[in-house]
């Protein structure tokens, strides 16, 4: 890969990596700091519900900086805080960096945090260098992206992409209350109260976007396990959830023959491990996270059992190829538990495709990739600090990709290890992933102009 | 097998089966009928939960019956019932049949009931026929076979045996709680509360027995599927609770690679089914009823899961051979499901050991069997209608074999079900039944004369 010679050299331009994790721990010590896991004042982990007091604290902190940088702000029906700062041209629509604020309730300081800090840093590191973008360059903090408060994961960029009906945002009910005794709230209720309910629609019609780029940790060890820094993300898997339910019989664990039993449980347990054996064969992912037993008594066999089933692969055609097989081999393993056969029910909880992002998107970040940590002190010579991969999990981005061309960059984290309080992603991290992001904007930037 | 020709024929004295049926179904439905399922006035289950209003309704009423059979009734400390028909000599322990009046609370008819009302028919049968036995015949009704009320199977026989410290069966606590909002009571409350807290030790050495037959419903399906109609039970099978724990590392489904992930559930899953390959190969049991998963999410690898193992073998040898198997498949499973491996926790729940009923008393058993199956009309000739078996369940039969010889005789069940409304035995089976248990009394009663 060679950087084009049309494209200035943006590392040039140095963002504020003390001022970035200065901004990361002083907002999240602010701003729904809990779960206090080491002795550093850093180290806690963070409980920033969408929509709650804290993340209403933020938002208006958020606003302010924003503003200060002489960002136009504009909040739309779902709360999505657009922050927008001009350009040479203004007639055209701006470049995006966006993630989300909101948190897990045993959250970590990085997962969506970074990304929307990492946005700000870059739009101050313009601001300070009086740097001219040739379009507008801006922030966007899309609301509820975690799901966890309000049951719907990426709620708000969904409803931006037309993707989830406004209404039903609108609708959805708290599951995890505030802790005041009071009735549950809605999406709207709690966007009114906390004043973020905007009136320009949560459209990408209204708010058009011309670009959309997202630094997020990468939640998973691969760049750890690789000592790689960055990852050029290409797309993200597609998930089907699935609930599947067996119905066999109960009946007495120590007079029922093996050969006159139904049990669920059984089937059920070598469904699971026969689902493994279908997700490692295409190379995807079948997880079985709940696993409900009925009646669940010791001497009992069990009559009924439902287990989700999480499955994923980065291609649409495998995902339901693995699905195709799954419904073979649990049927199989329904007869060959019990002669008569045993019911096996599927629902569908959720389905989403595989996201692809643009080749033009993913080139800025890997071109900004490559100079960046080209330029690392001590690298050895040969050594390839970034890679291209896919993400496992979904994000803001996989709504937004459907509208406008967008790509996302992944810094190494603990372990692998996030929705936890001690999740970390070290500060040279951090900071060398908001650098590529800032490479990664002013070349999609750049190149617009031609 | 050849009836020895020392015996007279006791076919001879006939149970009267009417009187027998109307007395279950007439008891059942004033004390504790429940959970109706069928139009007929007799179909419904029964919720006589141990030392309930229901369960002393029943005591006082049998207690009544007996006593105007000019038996002679004693009330030990756990509340168990001996009613003892005087014979030719009185200086020798009696004969007893046995089993329990109470029920689960969707429990059936049969279950326990049939027994004590079938050596009920014997005494009235026994006094109609002014029938001398040799040394003295009797009945008792053993308190808290279920334990599901007060959670300890085969409570108070297992007290009378030694096997179980008064103190500790007194001191239960209910776990199903009377609905009147009271505090959860004790079973010695409860004895005291409906009067059956008696002063003679609950030991077989106050309340001495020759012999013990207990007549009870399979709970299986081998009779019923066989075509045979009187199971002589030769002993039960052993069984061993385990409650094992697996401990690995919740992560996300979507971005942890599967060779990065310790998947607490898949491990779980694997070991069910692997231990169900374990049973097969030993010709035993084993049984997962419950199986429980944290944090238990659609999207998150399990980190612990808890599950039980059922093991049961007729031989214990064999349990214990099952059992150590099942460790090492299961270290090497949580190994090649993770390379640092995952922790796997066994705690044991309960243990006992196989039952052999002594060959006299099962050939009493087997004797009786042929004679009466061998008068049924219509049985083609060569057609055996009894078979040798192994009791599955534990009964307390098997406390009191440790004291005195016992034997016990099966009836079919209906599709192998128990402890649920439907449970049913045909009248002609459970006739036939009392009619083998009557030979089975009276042969060992006449053959301890010499």
């Amino acid at each position: 890969m060679v950087v084009s010679i049309n494209h200035p050299d943006f590392a040039a331009l140095r963002i504020n990596g003390a001022r970035l994790m200065n901004t990361l721990h002083s907002t999240c010590d602010q701003f729904g700091a809990a779960h206090r896991y080491g002795s550093d004042p850093t180290e806690t982990g963070m409980a920033r519900l969408s929509l709650n007091d804290d993340d209403k604290a933020v938002r208006l902190w958020l606003v302010e900086q924003v503003t200060a940088l002489g960002c136009k702000v504009t909040i739309d029906q779902m709360g999505n805080i657009f922050a927008v700062r001009a350009g040479k041209i203004n007639d055209v629509a701006p470049v995006m960096m966006g993630s989300h604020l909101d948190t897990q309730p045993t959250g970590g300081r990085y997962d969506g945090i970074l990304g929307v800090l990492a946005g700000l840093e870059v739009l101050r590191t313009l601001h300070e260098n009086d740097y001219a973008t040739e379009g507008p360059v801006g922030l966007v903090n899309w609301t509820n992206e975690e799901g966890a408060r309000f049951p719907m994961i990426t709620m708000a960029s969904g409803v931006w992409a037309g993707s989830i009906p406004l209404e039903a945002a609108w609708a959805c009910v708290e599951v995890t209350p505030l802790t005041d005794g009071s009735e549950p709230k809605t999406v709207k209720q709690e966007l009114e109260r906390i004043g973020f309910l905007g009136d320009v629609p949560a459209s990408y019609k209204a708010n058009l976007i011309a670009a959309h780029f997202e630094l997020h940790i990468e939640q998973g060890p691969i760049l750890e396990d690789e000592g790689q820094r960055i990852g050029v993300v290409t797309g993200a898997q597609g998930y089907s959830w699935y609930e599947v339910t067996v119905i066999g019989r109960d009946s007495h664990a120590g007079t029922t023959p093996l050969s006159a039993r139904k049990d669920a449980l059984l089937a059920a347990a070598r469904m699971v491990a026969a689902s493994n054996h279908v997700a490692r064969r295409a190379k995807g992912f079948i997880t079985t996270g709940r696993f409900d037993v009925e009646p669940g008594s010791v001497n009992t066999v069990a009559k009924k059992v439902t287990f989700t089933l999480d499955v994923r692969h980065p291609e649409n055609s495998s995902k339901v190829d693995m699905v195709a097989e799954c419904r073979v081999v649990f049927d199989r393993i329904a007869k060959e538990e019990c002669r008569s056969g045993m019911e096996v029910h599927w629902k569908t909880l959720a389905e989403t495709d595989a996201t692809v992002f643009p080749e033009n998107c993913i080139r800025m970040v890997e071109d900004s990739a490559e100079v960046v940590c080209g330029r690392l002190k001590g690298t050895p010579q040969g050594r390839k600090l970034w890679r291209r991969m896919l993400s496992g999990a979904g994000h803001d981005s996989c709504h937004v990709n459907k509208r406008c061309p967008t790509a996302m960059i992944f810094t190494p984290t603990r372990g692998g290890m996030s929705h936890t309080p001690d999740e970390y992603c070290s500060p040279g991290d951090c900071v060398l992933g908001t650098q590529v992001l800032l490479g990664a904007v002013l070349r999609y930037d750049a190149n617009r102009k031609r």
